[in-house]
C-alpha cells in the first residue's frame, strides 16, 4: 500500500494555548480515513472580539468531508479541549469517545446545544481499544489539573502515534493516576514513531512539581486564618478541591462550594467515581448561619470572570454571604495572560473590604498542570520518537520545543494551525496549507472572523460613530436640514461648541452647495457628508469618527 | 497659629499604579496655600476606555482654587508623573519647579500644547531651596530608573513631610546618583513628621537588586549572540540604553537607536548632562548596510505599543532593517499588567521570523525601579517618620504598606484618591471626601469618565447597532417602509435568514398595526421600533442591540 499515507492537521492549538483540534488521516491522498482529537474553545477578549461570547476553531476543511471522519476523540474535559463539541458537532457527525468524567462533560455540552448525549461514548484507560477505520486508539492515563486526562495511543498501518494531551509527571496527584514511569516504558516498547507532545511550559526550565506538594502550605494557611476562608482555583482542578475542602476540615471548617461550574464538577467527578471521598459540604442557605470562623467557602471566577463567585464577592453580599475585614481570600490560580485587570481589580476590592488576600506566592499555593521543559526531556528519552510535533503551545513554545527535540537528533518541525504534514517518513513533510482560522460564537450566531462584523464594533468603539439622515423630496431638493445623532463621541468641540451642532451646521451647508448633479447621485451624497462630518470632527475634538449616512427620496419606492 | 491645618489630598496614584498627583496645603482651613506634586497620566485599555488618547487625572477641585496654588513640583520624567502637565497646566497656571533632565521632558509637554516653558524652572539638588507660601521644598536625589529621580523634603510650619517620589535603593544605578545613607540620615536628622512613601513593590520581599546587577549578564547574551542584536527597553532608562549600548560596544557592534522616544530621551539626557559617555551611535539608514553581526539596536515599544519600533519589527521591514532567522531579541523589560496580550503577540511574531526571544529570565535581564519590602522597611528606620502615608500603589499595596507601619508602632492610615487628610496632630485624621475621578484625553477633547461618551461606545462595541429611521407624512402616516441599517452585528439569523430583512419586515408589520397615537408620539414610536428590533433580533441571533431610532416628520420643520 505504497500510496497510503499517515497524516496530520492541525486546526486550533498549534500556534496558540486554547482553542484545541487536531486531525490525523491515514489513507491515499485525499481519501484518507479522519480521526479528530479535542474540539476547544478560546475565550474572546475586549481588544479583537468585543461582544463575542466563546470563539471555536473554523472547522469548514473537516465539514466538508465529514464522510470520511471515524471519530472524535476528546483527551479531557477542560474547555479548550472540549468547549467546541456541542457548537461544532452537527457539521461532523462522528461519534465522540472520552473517558468517564470527560463524558459526563461531554454529554452536558451536546445537550446544551439539543445534540444526543449518546453520540458519546465511554471508554476506558488502555488496553481498551477503539478501532477506528485505520487507527487503533487507547486512553493512557497521565496527571494533569483535571481528572482522567489522557494521551491517546493511535496505532496506524504507518506506526504509532502517541498524542499527549495536556500532562505533567506526578507521581501523586491527589486525585486520578499517578505518573508511572513502567507504563510509559510500555507505550515506548514498541516502538514510537510520532510523539505529538504538550508546549504550554517548555520555557519553564525546573522540574515539575506534584500537586500533593501544596498540600501542607494550604493547610497551615487555613489554619493560621480567623475570619472567613474562600478559596478559589479552576472548578476543574478537583484534586485541588479537595486538597482545599480537606485543609478546611482540618481546621474545623463547615465546607461550602459556591458557583455553578464548582458544584457541577463535583458532582461529575463523584458520579464518574474519580472522588470518592471529598469533605461533607454544607449549601449557601446554611453557610450564611454558620460562624465565619467555621466557614470555608471554596469558589468560582480565579480569572476575574465578572459573573462568577469571587467578583460578585467583590462586590458585596452573594447568596447571603459578605466577606469582612479580617477574613481572607485565597488565589490557589494562577492568571492566565489577558485576565490580570479584571484579577487585579477584584483583588483591589476584596482590599478595600479589608481582606487579606493570599496569591499563588510564586508557586506555594499553586503548581501547573503541564509538564516543565525537564518533564518533558523524560517524556522525550522514554518515548524515544522517531518525529517530534510539538502541539498546545504559541509559536515560540512550539519552535523552542522543537529546537530541543531537534538537538537530541529527534526530527521534528514546528507545525501550526493549517498546515498539513505527511508523517509516512522519516521526518515531517508539509504537503499543504488549508485554509482555517477562527469561527466566532456571537449570541447564538456563528461569525467569521473576517466577515467584518467584529471590525465595525472594534471601529465604533474606537471613532464613535455619526449618523445622518436626510430627506430628498420628488425634485431631487432636501427636504428640510439633514438630521445628525452622535454615539460614542465627546459632546463639546472647541470653546465649548456642541460638536452635533456644529456638524448639522456644516452638512447645511455643504448642502446648500451641493450642485444638482451630487444631490441626483446617492453615491456622491454619502461621500460628500462623510467627508464633511470627518472633516469637522477633526477640527472640533481630533478625531475620525464613522459615518453612516441615510438618504431617503421621496416619490421613490412609496 | 493653631487653627491653621496641613493637609494631604492625593487625586491621582493613590489606589491605582499611574496618574500621579498628589496636593499638600497648609493654613486656615479652606484658605490653604497649596502644592502640587506631580501631573501624571494613565493609559486607556479597550475594555474600559476604547478609543481613549489618554487619561489625567480630574483636578477640577485644584482648578476652582487655582488662586491658592503656590507651585507644581514634579518628581521625575516618566509619563505617570509628568505626562499630564501640558493638559491641565492652563487650568492650574501656577510655577513648575523640576530638576534639569525633568525639565527639559516637562517644558515639551508644555509647548506640544501651546503653554510657556518659561512656566518650568530648574531647581538643583538639596541645598537648593524653593520657597513656596509656607512650604519650602528640596529635591533629594534617590535613584530610580529614570535619571534624576527625586524625593522632596517639603518643610512646613507643621513639620518636615518627605515625599518620596518613586525610589529604589541602588549603590550602583550605573547613571545617576547612588543610593547614599549618609544623606538619608542628615533628611532624617531634623525629625521627620511624614513620610509619603512608594508602595508599588511592598509584596517583593527580596532585597531589591542594582541596576549594575544585571550588566554581565547582558554583555554575555550580546557576545554569545551570532546575527543581529535587538534590545526593547523603556526609553527613559538611560542606564538600561547605557547597559544596553556598553555591551554592544564591547562585542565589537555598532549601535542604532530606534524610536523616536529613545533619541529624544537620549538627547535629553546629555544635555541635562546626566549621561556623558553614551557609545557613538549610527542612524538607521546606516545601520541597514552594517552586517548584521556587527550590529545592535535598541529600540522602544517593549510594553508593545502598536506603533512603537519593536511592534513595527515584528511586522517585517522597518526603516530598512528587517529582523531574520538567528537575530536575537532582548527585553530587557517587564511587561505592565494589562500588556501581556500584546507583547505575546509580538513575541510570537518575532519567533516565526526565526528570531531567538529572550525576556528578563526572572530578572536577569531586568531588575525594576522601585523598592522592595525590606528596602521600604529600611527607608521608615532611617527616616523615622511619625506618620507613614502609603502611596503610589492599588489599594493593596497601600494596605500592606500601612500594616507594616502600623505593625511598627508608625501612625499610618490608607488614604486613597479623593480622600483628604489633616497631618497636623500624631495621626493622619480624614477630614473630607472630594470628589475626583479621571479625565479621558479623546482626540483633543476632554471627556469625563462619567459623561457616557465611552460607555457608548462600549455598549455598540458589545451589543452592536441597529439603525432605523422612518419617515411620517403630514397626516401622520409612515410614508413608505421604515429602514434599517446594522452595525457590528451577524449577517444572518437563524436558518440563514437575513437578519436585517427580518428586522424590516417586522417593523413594517409593527408600524401597519400601529394605531395613530402611536404613530403620533415620537416616543411611543420610538420605544415600540426599538422594541421590536431587541426581540427580533434575540430571536435571530440571540443579541440585544443598541437601537438608535430617527423618526422625520415632513412638514413640521421645512
Amino acid at each position: 500500500m505504497s500510496d497510503d499515507r499517515l497524516i496530520y492537521l492541525p486546526l486550533g492549538g498549534a500556534g496558540e494555548i486554547g482553542m484545541n483540534c487536531y486531525v490525523y488521516g491515514y489513507g491515499p491522498e485525499g481519501r484518507e480515513r479522519l480521526i479528530v482529537v479535542d474540539l476547544g474553545v478560546t475565550f474572546p477578549d475586549m481588544e479583537t472580539t468585543p461582544g463575542v461570547d466563546l470563539i471555536v476553531p473554523d472547522v469548514s476543511w473537516l465539514a466538508e468531508r465529514a464522510d470520511r471522519i471515524e471519530a472524535i476523540f476528546i483527551t479531557h474535559a477542560h474547555e479548550d479541549h472540549v468547549g467546541a463539541l456541542g457548537h461544532l458537532w452537527d457539521r461532523l457527525r462522528a461519534p465522540v469517545y472520552c473517558r468517564r468524567f470527560t463524558a459526563t462533560i461531554a454529554k452536558m455540552k451536546m445537550t446544551d446545544q439539543g445534540h444526543p448525549a449518546e453520540a458519546v461514548n465511554v471508554v476506558g484507560p488502555l488496553p481498551d481499544v477503539v478501532e477506528a477505520g485505520p487507527f487503533r486508539v487507547q486512553f493512557a492515563p497521565v496527571s494533569h489539573s483535571i481528572p482522567e486526562s489522557s494521551a491517546l495511543i493511535i496505532d496506524t498501518p504507518a506506526g504509532r502515534i502517541v498524542h499527549s494531551g495536556d500532562f505533567k509527571l506526578d507521581p501523586d496527584p491527589v486525585v486520578g493516576e499517578a505518573y508511572d514511569p513502567e507504563a510509559s516504558a510500555d507505550v515506548a516498547e514498541a516502538g514510537v514513531k510520532v510523539l505529538v507532545c504538550d508546549s504550554t511550559n517548555v520555557f519553564n526550565t525546573h522540574a515539575g512539581r506534584s500537586e500533593s506538594s501544596i498540600g501542607p502550605a494550604i493547610r497551615e494557611l487555613v489554619e493560621s486564618s480567623t475570619g472567613m476562608f474562600v478559596a478559589t482555583t479552576f472548578a476543574s482542578n478537583i484534586a485541588r478541591l479537595k486538597t482545599l475542602a480537606e485543609a478546611g476540615r482540618a481546621a474545623g471548617r463547615s465546607v461550602c462550594l459556591l458557583g455553578r461550574a464548582m458544584k457541577r464538577m463535583v458532582t461529575a467527578a463523584e458520579e464518574a467515581g474519580v472522588l470518592t471521598d471529598f469533605p461533607p459540604i454544607v449549601p449557601p442557605e446554611m453557610a450564611a448561619d454558620i460562624p465565619r470562623q467555621h466557614l470555608m467557602l471554596i469558589v468560582t471566577g480565579s480569572q476575574g470572570e465578572r459573573r462568577a463567585a469571587t467578583a460578585q464577592l467583590s462586590r458585596g453580599k452573594y447568596l447571603g454571604l459578605e466577606m469582612k475585614e479580617g477574613d481572607t481570600f485565597l488565589f490557589s490560580s494562577k492568571t492566565i495572560p489577558g485576565n490580570e485587570r479584571g484579577v487585579i481589580r477584584i483583588m483591589n476590592a476584596l482590599s478595600e473590604m479589608g481582606v487579606n488576600l493570599v496569591d499563588d506566592q510564586g508557586g506555594r499555593y499553586h503548581v501547573s498542570g503541564h509538564a516543565n521543559r525537564p518533564d518533558l526531556e523524560r517524556v522525550h528519552a522514554a518515548m524515544k520518537p522517531s518525529i517530534l510535533i510539538p502541539m498546545h503551545g504559541e509559536h515560540r513554545h512550539l519552535r523552542e520545543h522543537s529546537r530541543i527535540a531537534a538537538a537530541k537528533g529527534i526530527a521534528s518541525d514546528v507545525v501550526t494551525n493549517g498546515m498539513m504534514v505527511d508523517l509516512t517518513g522519516d521526518a515531517p513533510e508539509v504537503v499543504e496549507f488549508i485554509e482555517t482560522g477562527r469561527t466566532y460564537l456571537d449570541g447564538t450566531a456563528q461569525v467569521g472572523a473576517f466577515d467584518g462584523v467584529i471590525r465595525d464594533r472594534i471601529r465604533m468603539a474606537m471613532n464613535g460613530l455619526v449618523l445622518v439622515t436626510l430627506i430628498v423630496d420628488e425634485d431631487g431638493i432636501p427636504l428640510g436640514e439633514p438630521w445628525a445623532e452622535c454615539l460614542g463621541l465627546p459632546l463639546k468641540g472647541r470653546n465649548g461648541r456642541a460638536l452635533l451642532g456644529v456638524i448639522e451646521a456644516d452638512l447645511a451647508e455643504f448642502l446648500d452647495r451641493a450642485d444638482r448633479h451630487t444631490l441626483a447621485d446617492d453615491d456622491k451624497l454619502d461621500e460628500g457628508i462623510r467627508r464633511v462630518v470627518r472633516q469637522v470632527s477633526m477640527e472640533e475634538v481630533g478625531k475620525k469618527p464613522e459615518v453612516t449616512v441615510v438618504v431617503s427620496r421621496l416619490g421613490e419606492d412609496d
